[in-house]
């Protein structure tokens, strides 16, 4: 079993504390909309779509057993909550976008009059609690197209048929496992699923610094597994390609535009350009909801630069010298002709087919 | 005047004490042997070269004021000085080196009936003193061998005359500076001469994880100087050398064999490919002694791996997921095939003119 950073069953919600991580392993039970709003302004949880599960699975615990008049009180009830959960994090779009979901959903079933309230509860407890699972089935797709596409490239490499080479070694950057979606992860999910194939020889995560989600969160994950990993410096990625044999790269993405083009936790761009000179595959790991076609590339993706302190502090603790300036973009794009492939739930695109077979599937 | 992290007048030796930057600028005094001593093994000076100029330093102020009955006892107190020196750090094989030729010199002035004792001891001061003069006359040689290069390489490729372009951007890795040699620095030279040309638009510097030489000691001379200077993370390169118009990458050797595979800091092998990548020249600045001949490539350079704590822990603070293994190497390898130029107090070299150059530099 994978690590869980959300414990849920209907009527009761546990998150893992990510403030206190790696050094403490403590859950936080969410007992109602009240906690949720708190452990998410407080980043006990943290990444978009883990914010936006557990705010909505808070609300989910907090009407189960409460006994609505009618459908249209139980629908002004979602609807408070709703607008109050999104104030936890404004700046959450995920929290937004799954709140207007629910709402319009909340409209539809008291609209409806062929079900009463207890089914409209039900349904709307149903529509939350689909969202976990989604995201959960999505992350093991993904996992599973990306794992198959690394292995495949590893067989045609060595001129062997798929499923006859042996364990591979990858390299991940950042945290997008666990600890930053619903479950099991998008390109840790692909590691993941590496190891459940018995095909995982070596996984390295790098630091990533600023904020070392790296060491971290990924070497915490990696760790709970007992998976065969080693933490490196950011600095180490060209030393690591060159002295081990790493079969692939795979990272998760921010944002992948229509190109290909993608915006992703800064170093990603230095790494994706070490795996070309060394001539290993580098992949992106991305829900559908994460490529956005109506940004044509990634000139048009505007990087956020993050606060001095996070580079010049580590705690309270400075590192740096007093006075000096820093750059400290969040983001860099990595263009799509660095990238070998993106990993989606749907199936592993090349950059140049993205376009035409989203828009597809998005018709189908 | 440049950072003078060595101040001294016959008699008289003060240090700047590294265990206390960025935080705080305070000298020590350094009165005799003893002093020395403990300023090495303390680790309040650092840097192969700055330990060796230190510990021979602390002896000339032992020595100056005192009264030797013949040449004899003067002989027999330099070396037994010079071993305790040596016995700070055992492994800073500079100041091996330099016990020994100070030795041999103090054998020879012993047996060299046309001086006295107090010309003996006036030849001896000189000597030591020199080391100092050298290497900071050196290190100011490869500043203005080096700034020269990057400028005319800038006019090159913008087709302008020599000396017709502007002032520049440079990015540099670790410390080369003051703070780690006698004085002015190798790489961090180049950049200080650049500035002295009026040639310095800006310098980034990398953080330099684990041990953070970038962030806490090069940040800090160059806040000294107020040259204009960016501190960026080692994940950062490659998006600087995309959104900034960088003239050229230099950083120094711990090592170069006599194929120019040069041997430094881990990362700049990264930085490396990274700058090939974006078509910017890469050059590596290390006096003569740091270009080792016998040496016929970069596969005979062993690589020290450090503790893993260096990567985990910042101070006494955990930064890394407990049980998480790491790799530590301190060094990794630059292949000639990405070096621009190597900068040396003689001259720029290309890395395949290396050898048959400074083998007719060593005739000569």
């Amino acid at each position: 079993m994978s690590l869980q950073s959300i414990k849920y069953s209907r009527g009761s919600l546990d998150i893992l504390d990510q403030l206190l991580l790696p050094v403490q392993s403590k859950y936080v039970a969410v007992r109602g909309v009240e906690d949720g709003w708190k452990v998410i302004n407080k980043m006990q949880v943290r990444g978009a779509p883990a914010i936006a599960i557990v705010g909505c699975l808070s609300l989910a615990v907090e009407i189960y057993p409460e006994e609505f008049e009618n459908k249209k009180r139980l629908r002004q009830e979602v609807e408070g909550k709703l607008n109050y959960l999104v104030s936890a994090r404004p700046t959450a779009v995920n929290m937004k976008i799954a709140a207007d979901e629910l709402l319009a959903l909340a409209n539809d079933l008291t609209k409806d009059e062929t079900i009463d309230v207890a089914a409209m509860k039900d349904r709307f407890l149903n529509a939350t609690e689909a969202m976990l699972e989604k995201d959960i089935a999505d992350n093991r797709a993904i996992g599973a197209h990306g794992a198959k596409a690394i292995l495949k490239r590893v067989a045609e490499t060595a001129g062997a048929p798929t499923g006859t080479t042996g364990p591979v070694r990858v390299l991940t950057h950042c945290n997008t496992g666990s600890l930053a979606t619903a479950g099991y992860g998008t390109a840790l999910g692909v590691v993941r699923q590496l190891a459940e194939l018995g095909k995982l020889e070596h996984v390295y995560c790098t630091e990533t610094r600023p904020y070392n989600q790296g060491a971290r969160l990924t070497a915490y994950e990696l760790v709970h597994e007992k998976f065969p990993a080693t933490l490196v410096l950011d600095s180490m990625v060209a030393a690591l390609l060159r002295a081990k044999n790493v079969a692939g790269v795979v990272v998760g993405a921010d944002r992948v535009a229509a190109n290909g083009d993608t915006a992703n936790k800064i170093g990603t761009y230095q790494i994706a350009v070490v795996a070309k000179h060394h001539g290993v595959p580098f992949y992106v790991a991305a829900p559908l909801t994460s490529i956005d076609l109506a940004i044509p590339g990634g000139d048009h993706i505007i990087i956020e630069e993050r606060p001095d302190r996070e580079m010049t502090h580590v705690g309270e603790h400075r590192i740096a010298a007093p006075g000096i300036n820093c750059w400290n973009p969040a983001f860099d794009v990595t263009p799509a002709s660095l990238i070998t492939g993106i990993i989606t739930e749907r199936g592993v695109f090349k950059p140049e087919e993205l376009k035409e077979a989203i828009t597809k599937l998005l018709e189908s």
